[in-house]
C-alpha cells in the first residue's frame, strides 16, 4: 500500500495555473490541469478554495509556487507582484483550508526541483539561473535554500555589471544584469549594436528598425548564418558570462541550471569552458534544466512536504 | 564551578600568529599571545604543536582561523595561500593532536564572530565585507555560513563591476570589484583620476606622479579638503556602493558588515541611504565591525565548539 505523503501543488503565473497532486518523491498522481489565473484576488482565492475541496480527502498539504518574494514562514506574499492582480499579495493563504498551506517562490522551488529529481540531483550547493523576460535565481547551499531576511534573496536580475551608469533597465536603475543577459537584454544588445554594425547594414534586418528587432529575429538569423545576429548573439552570450561568472565566485556551486524560456539558447558548453577558466573557485557544470515547466510545482510540492 | 567548553584558537597571518584560549560564550581564557609566523610550512606545523602541548590540559578542541579555502570538513586547506610558506596547504591538522582540530576560512570566521558578539548580534542573515588590500567575504544565511560546494564561497572580491574589459585586477582577469573598491583600488581609482583631473594639477598632490599616490595620500587629502582627494574618494565610494548593492540584492541580509583596514574610512550612513535607496530587496543595516583582529579567533573557536 502506498503510504508516501501528497501535495495538492499550485503554480500560479500571470495567464495561466497548473496544478496537480504531487507525492514526495515527486511522481504526479494525478495529471496536470491548467486552467486560467482569474482575473482578481478574490477570484484567485475562490479558485485555490473550490480546487483543495474536490482534492482534500487524498492530500496532506497545499503547496504553492508564485511569483514574488515569500515571507520565511512560508505562508505568505510579501512583496509585489505586478504580472498578478492586486490584492494578491495581501491574500490569507493559510484560510483557504485546515490543512497546512505552504507557499514560496517560483524560482527557490524551481532550484528544489532540479535538485531534488533533475539536472543538479544530488548537488548540494546549486545556483539555478532563469533566462526569461527578465532573469531569477535561486540557490541551494549545503542542502538547504537561500531565502535571505525577508525572502528576497537571489535577486540576481539587478546585480550591476557596469559601475558607470551605461544603460537604463525597465526597472528605471542602470545597468541591472537583466538588463544586458535577458530576453529584453538580447532585445537592447541588438537594437544598441545596429546602431554602428556594418554587418547589419548589408544583413538580413537591414530593413528594421533597430528598436523593431525581436528576441525571435536574433535567434532566427543566427540559425540563418546572418553575421550581425551572431554578433549579438556572442554579445549577449558575454552579458551572461560576466555576471555568471561573479555568481559562480560568490556561490561556489558544483552545479549552475540554466532555465526559462531564453535558456535553452545559451550554449552551455561554451559558457562553461569559459567560467571555468575565468572563476577562481572549483571547477562547475553548467547544466540545462531538466524540469520544464513542472519545476514550481514539483519543487513547492517537495519543500512543503518536508515540514509534514 | 565554571562547566563552558575552551578552544585553543589560532589567527594565522602573513607574518604574526595570535592565539588565546577562549570559550564557547567567547570570553577570553587566556590573554591574547602574539608571536612571528615562522617562514616553513614544518615550522608552523611545530608551532602548533608546542602551543597546543603547554594547553592541552585546559582545552576541549583546537580552532584554526586562516586565509584560503577551507575543506568542507574543516580539516585543511584546499586552495593556494599566497602570504603563507609552500606546503602550508597540505599541512595534515589532524595530526597536531588527539583533540579535534577545526579550522575555517578568516572571512567565515570574522562573519560568525559578528554575528554571535558583534555588530550583526541575532541576525540569522549576516554579511560582512573585508575591505583591505583585497575585498574578501562572508555569509551567514538562515543562522549558517554559505561555504560552497568546496569551501571557496564569496570570493566576492572578483565581481565583475564592467562588461568591458576596462581595468586589469593584479590577479589578471579584468573589472574585478577588488581593482576598484579595495585599498588597491582607492589607489587605481587615484591614478586613472589624476591624469585627467584639473583639481589635480592645482592641488595637494600636483608634484606627485599619479602612480605614486597612496591610499594614505587620499585619506589624509580628505581630511585636509583637497579636492582632488575628495572626488577620488567619492568615486571610489561609489564603487563600493556598485558592488554592495548587488550583494545586497543577492543575498537580502539584515546586516552588512564592513570590516578590514579599509573598511574604517567607508561612510556607512552615506552606502546605508544610497544603497536602500537603489536595492529591489527589504532596508539593511550597514555597519562597522565591532570584533577588530580578534574575530578570527573567537569566530573559528565559536564555530568549532558547536560541534563538540
Amino acid at each position: 500500500m502506498d503510504t508516501l505523503k501528497r501535495a495538492l501543488s499550485f503554480d500560479i503565473g500571470g495567464t495561466k495555473t497548473n496544478y496537480a497532486v504531487i507525492d514526495e518523491e515527486g511522481n504526479f498522481i494525478t495529471k496536470k490541469i491548467k486552467v486560467p489565473t482569474p482575473d482578481s484576488a478574490e477570484k484567485i482565492f475562490e479558485m485555490f478554495k473550490s480546487i483543495i475541496e474536490e482534492n482534500y480527502s487524498s492530500i496532506d498539504i497545499v503547496t504553492i509556487s508564485t511569483a514574488g518574494a515569500v515571507n520565511l514562514e512560508n505562508t505568505g506574499v510579501c512583496s509585489s507582484t505586478p504580472n498578478l492582480p492586486s490584492g494578491y499579495p495581501e491574500l490569507e493563504f493559510s484560510k483557504l483550508t485546515d490543512k497546512k498551506v505552504f507557499i514560496e517562490n517560483d524560482a527557490n522551488c524551481a532550484v528544489w526541483a532540479e535538485y531534488k529529481c533533475g539536472a543538479a540531483k544530488g548537488c548540494n550547493n546549486t545556483l539555478i539561473i532563469t533566462l526569461g523576460t527578465g532573469i531569477g535565481g535561486g540557490v541551494i547551499s549545503n542542502g538547504e535554500p537561500v531565502r535571505g531576511y525577508t525572502g528576497a534573496a537571489l535577486e540576481v536580475g539587478s546585480m550591476k555589471i557596469f559601475a558607470d551608469k551605461r544603460q537604463k533597465c525597465t526597472c528605471g536603475r542602470y545597468d541591472c544584469w537583466e538588463s544586458y543577459a535577458s530576453g529584453t537584454g538580447l532585445k537592447n544588445t541588438a537594437a544598441a549594436m545596429a546602431k554602428t554594425s556594418p554587418e547589419y547594414k548589408t544583413g538580413l534586418y537591414k530593413d528594421k528598425l533597430p528598436e523593431e528587432l525581436t528576441t525571435y529575429d536574433i535567434t532566427d538569423g543566427v540559425q540563418k548564418g546572418d553575421m550581425f545576429s551572431i554578433q549579438v548573439f556572442n554579445q549577449w552570450q558575454e552579458y551572461i558570462f560576466v555576471g555568471l561568472v561573479s555568481l559562480v565566485d560568490i556561490f561556489n556551486p558544483e552545479v549552475v541550471v540554466i532555465s526559462g524560456g531564453m535558456g535553452k539558447f545559451a550554449n552551455i558548453e561554451m559558457l562553461e569552458e569559459k567560467i571555468n577558466k575565468e572563476s577562481v573557485v572549483a571547477p562547475v557544470k553548467i547544466r540545462h534544466a531538466e524540469m520544464g515547466n513542472d519545476s514550481g510545482m514539483i519543487g513547492a510540492a517537495l519543500l512543503g512536504l518536508r515540514f509534514i
